[in-house]
């Protein structure tokens, strides 16, 4: 098969890093892929995988921070915007690295990769010589409540829309979820949701919420969510299924 | 005048800061408005106004960062899960300060403010005891193509879903938009905008932008976009007769 870039994507603490390690080892183990590991995260502590790459070697948030003397938020961009700069140089080494799948690791903020230059950027030149999924990944905090499936399925959307890539929505922390939200049965059932959405938000934002989720509904079809928990392993084989299927419609694997 | 809180949050190099002090600044000298400044950025760095009451006399990320041995972003989450503790306490000290206007200035990244649980709390306490505005600031590198547009019409109803508080959109940097996207045109001329969304994104993507643009045409009609320059001070006098409006509609203002 031809390589397929899997870019984790998610806020801060969603688990991105976590996911990457264990669902690598699952496409190895169980399945028996060739697997590699790319760490895009300048700031990364402590990775819970041995990274192929990893941009580190270019540049850190802690480096920048003690050698331009700038906060934290400032070193962040400051990362960003040299990478945008060296994206020719960190594609060219993603790409020497001969695999089924490559795990993309992103930076631990989302928003300075996916609203500066630096996501669409590495993005669009994975894309020109292989084949991109994002996975956009978020934690049951996100999830608690009736208007946050509608931001999730919302910033599912931005995600694909900034990064030109197709996306899957995956929720991680599966284990969690017990007892909170019931996802299913909101997705499975709009009139459910409707109302549930009618109850929880008033005023005029409760009307575009559901149009909003009308125009969802056929999207939600063809990509609905897939829950996980990168600690337990759970739901990983779903993950894999839901990534074949999105990879089959894009026309990308035959 | 009741108080009312000006929440400005946008991505890491908006220039929330800048709007902070610039709109500050328009709104004492001439209007003759009482003011005050509260900074809720843990990581800011340098300030271009002086905060009235500041998160930093809390904590700040770069003294997490020393004393827990974390990288930026676990500092970060670190920061913004502390803040969650001590709401109440951070609600009170701004709720001392008598004003006609809080500029209530926010973490340089919005993800974490967003998406944790920190901003939903700060802001649900704010409105126990008054008004709340959220000024949702993006620059024009998130406004350079139509998907972009839609892009940010999709982040400020996620502001304004999380945060439950009505959101304005508002564009700065207006001085750098020159040559680039003709908002204006495409945020008045729906047919416009579909034609130039159809040649920009093919595939079914652009089916479900289409039907979530006809959702917003409604939504847009009564809060449109507004362009500013903080640094230049343009459009100043548009943002607050926006703001002045949004808060008749909202009714907590008469």
């Amino acid at each position: 098969m031809t390589t397929l870039n899997l870019v984790i994507l998610g806020p801060a603490g969603s688990g991105k890093s976590t996911l990457t390690a264990t669902f690598g080892k699952w496409l190895h183990e169980e399945m028996g892929f060739r697997v590699c590991y790319i760490n895009l995260d300048p700031g990364a502590d402590h990775l819970p995988y041995k990274p192929d790459y990893d941009v580190r070697s270019i540049v850190t948030v802690q480096e920048i921070m003690r050698k331009e003397m700038l906060g934290p938020n400032g070193a962040i961009i400051r990362c960003m915007d040299l990478l945008v700069e060296k994206a020719e140089e960190v594609v060219n080494e993603i790409n020497k690295l001969k695999s089924d799948f490559r795990l993309i690791d992103t930076p631990g903020q989302m928003e300075p990769f996916t609203f500066r230059r630096t996501g669409p950027e590495l993005i669009s030149k994975l894309l020109r010589t292989g084949s991109v999924l994002n996975i956009f990944l978020v934690d049951p905090e996100l999830a608690s409540s009736v208007s946050d499936l509608l931001v999730v399925e919302l910033m599912g959307l931005v995600v694909q829309l900034r990064l030109l890539a197709p996306t899957l929505i995956v929720l991680n922390k599966a284990d969690k979820l017990k007892g909170s939200l019931d996802v299913d049965k909101l997705l499975a059932d709009p009139n459910y949701l409707v109302e549930r959405l009618k109850v929880e938000i008033g005023g005029t934002i409760s009307d575009l919420a559901l149009s909003l989720w009308d125009a969802f509904s056929q999207y939600l079809q063809s990509s609905r969510l897939v829950k996980v928990s990168a600690k337990t392993g759970e739901g990983l084989e779903s993950l894999y299924d839901l990534i074949h299927e999105a990879f089959c419609v894009c026309g990308d694997l035959t």
